[in-house]
């Protein structure tokens, strides 16, 4: 575990140290070196020795452990990516870095340049309800982003069924603070996020690049997002709500459901929701993600709906979830939390 | 005051029994019949003797006041109106009884006949910013409903600018439980709210007509609304964020705020934010409502903002405003809160 | 499972659902009578066949089970627990009904007879952390009230220690509104608790001769105790302070500590908190309980700080760890949550 | 106005806005300095031309204004406040420098040097409940803490009436975050905070000396105190319990709400609760204080309650408050928020 001192590391951490099949066999941080783990995370009980956090090496890792999960910002990813899968390990990497295979597009959005094509092109999608093929026995995971997990959980049924037409999609959604990580900024403050709502990153937020390209992939035609993220003050959980267009005949509400139901069967972690809509304290504090699909007949358009625990499903869990898939586990191993 | 029950009524009594020219002279509950305001609202200081609570006599309200506030359920404001408006007082109701003017869409929303016609003819729809012309002397107003204040003055300038496509309005809001009312349901139970985020009514909202209206006034041409609203964890406030396809010629950010800034020049309660978002912690507790306007290139779409709390500005406050100018006072008597 | 549909039974059917060595074979609920476990609860997965919600019949209840959860309100559950009993059930009692030795406290108290001296003798205070060797065993357990808990384990080392003049227990709480149970009352809607902090009950709680009784158990002469709780707006927890004078020479904080780690040698669900103060964000979701003691040397007091879950550790977690212990099992079995 | 980038300095601003008889000829700001108030507090509009923050120019100060509030860090209020004092200016200093009058005690505390005595010797404790008499015409004021004043508020009547035993006093008292100033520290970050609960400063927080002293004055004898702070999740206010031994005949609870209404008639910001208990929800945005008293027959002890804004009675109201008074205003001027 490299990276363990934002709120995703620490997530990962805790499910981690519940997980049957896995021993924490090294956690590193930056900030917290040579502090041991139950000084910093005195409620993640480690059943072996007392693990102390200490700087990310290379060397040490490889001969500690057999997977890797890289919390780390982007930028720093990629760079202690490559040499860990050099050296045998699986990866799974939480950041940004390797979920563009499109590197001009990365740099356009992430101001830097992007990992070598290569890391890229090894990289695994890590969406299991959407990708699980390519996830058995993969070597290099980018475990997606936070709201497009949310985006793609809420649209692909209906993407793959072909019912919306790819130009209309418009997300908004609305994430937890914890979404930014543990950043140390005025922004983030209690008295400035409780009682508080607004939107943020509106044009050009980094998601959206992620975003197309997974709905593109499930669509298999070209998908255009407008993607209009907000804060809201809770501990945990993203909602999505998606209005599209829809292509071709209006569905039944029966239809729909359908489709939806059918698409996620054998999905232990996505619960369609019928005759209500998601929420977020149905899933704050599991992998599970809600969503439903409604069909508005007055305008012609259809309407989407998505809530998970961003740290859980839209990263730590799913990041687990992940690992049970590609070591072959059952996947709710570890995860029923 | 008829109805001082509910969150709007008590809001409006506060606000009222700091208000320099008014004196409330009367105040109705059934459910608090026979007790003291104090008793009630411990926190509301009315200068003069206290009041007590008692059923709504259309008799003893004329005999008491000038100037009735009507803060009932929708089908009983309407009946209270007719007669209070035929003695001579004027009434602004904070229902939606005489808000729609078509009776027939009254009748699909809201599920019962609506008032007569006459009496739907003599409403003015009490929206400051949009609608001041009609305001001045009028005898009867339909205070605007919270969700469609915050789309009509996050849109205004725009569709009177005749820049965006009247078939593509798409809006997103969020509000505090609060805007049900003081309705004792296990829905609205604290720990049913807190910590979570759910969409609702997301299908013919009771509001979406009342918004198609009077943004069809204000553009001078039809259009049409897709509403989904959420409810989140805040006691004061509504968020909403509009997504919409620009006709014509994609404007410039600065033309954009200068547009804004110049459609609410003197409009004591719109802030129009330039270089920032609005937020629900700025206008919290006041009479004002924060605006934004963004054109993303990419997409070809332009994004619109809001915030305000959605029992002032979005009820109480507005209908205060309503009164100040329907008597000549200034705007922002009895608002600076 | 007896009573369904409280925010406790709701926990403790979500902790069982979960529980390696446990069926739920039978779900009652008045309220939820004839509809499905998931159609009330979807976010608590039970593997086998869907669950439907009945009335409670003590015959069909002992078909079907061997261990019964009651959680009912005050006078209904020693009713049913009785038959069960009779019927070679082990029954685990949510409810005040079996946790006051004397009836004549508990008619103070409640306000109503309490049940037979008999059924009352039966009952095994069920604290793990004190009680231990009670428990092994037992066929019937009074499950402790959350506030008592937290007292308990933030004073049991102390007491038992001989430390405290116990005479001089001062206790402070604040609580979740959750702790007054799915109550659908004004006082408990969103907005009314949100945002807000109050005392409550100050002179008179009910849970004052439970603190007492058990406070005297462990210290081996008899205590008496200041109990003032509070609400505060968290959607889990318990947070509680004691103050109480020093019973001969003050102990240093190092001598404390240990104290303090030795009692709770052994507890899984003890954490004993050195260097820091119990906090409720750590233990929220969880069975454990942190706890702290400090000396105010200025003054001769000593501080006890705890802090838990209130529907977990301070209700049905702790039901299902009596129920560990009760069986032979694994004390952490199910509850690593 | 020297120090305007906190939350007290925030809030202070904003009354003194909207006080009819005030004009702030002057903000003060490291942190903002160069930048105008409408951009960092773009809710508070200042009437006449936009001020600009800028470094505390003592010079500057005194020309421009007759009364300078001080709402700096302990340790810079007081080298500001000297020069300002002798310029012939009026002085409202929101830091603990001038609270204590021993300055034994306050570098005990603080652990740097007190100011000079002079200067210490001619601040008032500007605590308008308790000290009327001696801010009338007042020079220099030192405004009190956001604990003390509810600590002293609560409990003044029963020590000027010696009800209380003097070395019992036990004080429970819970704060928003924001009493800790606007400190970008990542424990004040949202999500440690919200839906957490914790003690701090537990043995010899700051303020203990100045409830000692000053409930020392109003009580004619020495008053120990054991103060216990703690941390909700609020975005204002403090709720304050206090437990004390009755001294000589127990009280009937007539004769003690009667003590409380008489101590405070005639004082426009406490709301003596009677039949009720003091919440934080019906004083936050306000300058009023509410307080409640009751008698524990069984144990012989009195409790007493409070409940204020932190950052308005516990700080920026109450200097207001002060001014109004050492100006011969009228009270309420300006503080009906």
């Amino acid at each position: 575990m490299v990276g363990a001192s934002g709120y995703t590391g620490e997530k990962l951490l805790k499910i981690l140290a519940g997980h049957p099949r896995v021993e924490v066999a090294f956690a590193s941080s930056r900030q917290h070196a040579g502090r041991s783990l139950s000084d910093v995370f005195p409620e993640i009980a480690l059943g072996g020795a007392p693990l102390c956090f200490g700087e990310p090496d290379p060397g040490k890792i490889c001969a500690a452990a057999e997977v890797a999960f890289l919390a780390l910002p982007h930028g720093e990813s990629a760079k202690i990516a490559a040499p860990l899968l050099a050296s045998g390990l699986r990866v799974l990497d939480l950041s940004a870095d390797l979920r563009l295979k499109d590197r001009a597009v990365y740099r356009e959005y992430y101001g830097v340049d992007a990992p070598g094509q290569d890391l890229i092109d090894a990289a695994v999608y890590g969406s299991p309800e959407t990708n699980r093929g390519a996830l058995a026995g993969a070597r290099l995971v980018a475990v997606p982003g936070c709201y497009p997990t949310s985006v793609l959980l809420a649209l692909a049924p209906a993407l793959a069924g072909g019912l919306v037409d790819p130009a209309s999609v418009i997300v908004s959604s609305a994430s937890s603070p914890t979404g930014a990580g543990r950043k140390v900024e005025a922004a983030y403050l209690f008295a400035e996020c409780h009682e508080n709502m607004r939107a943020y990153g509106v044009v050009g937020h980094r998601h959206t690049p992620e975003m197309e390209q997974e709905l593109s992939r499930v669509a298999g035609e070209g998908v255009t997002v407008q993607f209009v993220p907000h804060l809201v003050p809770l501990n945990a959980g993203i909602h999505t709500t998606v209005v599209a267009s829809c292509r071709g005949a209006m569905p039944g509400q029966a239809a729909l459901d359908g489709l939806y139901r059918d698409y996620y069967r054998g999905a232990p972690f996505v619960r369609v929701c019928a005759g209500r809509l998601p929420e977020v304290r149905r899933v704050a504090g599991t992998n599970v993600c809600e969503v439903a699909a409604r069909a508005d007949a007055r305008t012609g358009r259809l309407l989407f709906f998505s809530a998970e625990d961003n740290l859980v499903k839209g990263a730590a869990g799913q990041a687990v979830q992940c690992l049970n898939i590609i070591m072959g586990w059952k996947e709710e191993e570890g995860l029923v939390l």
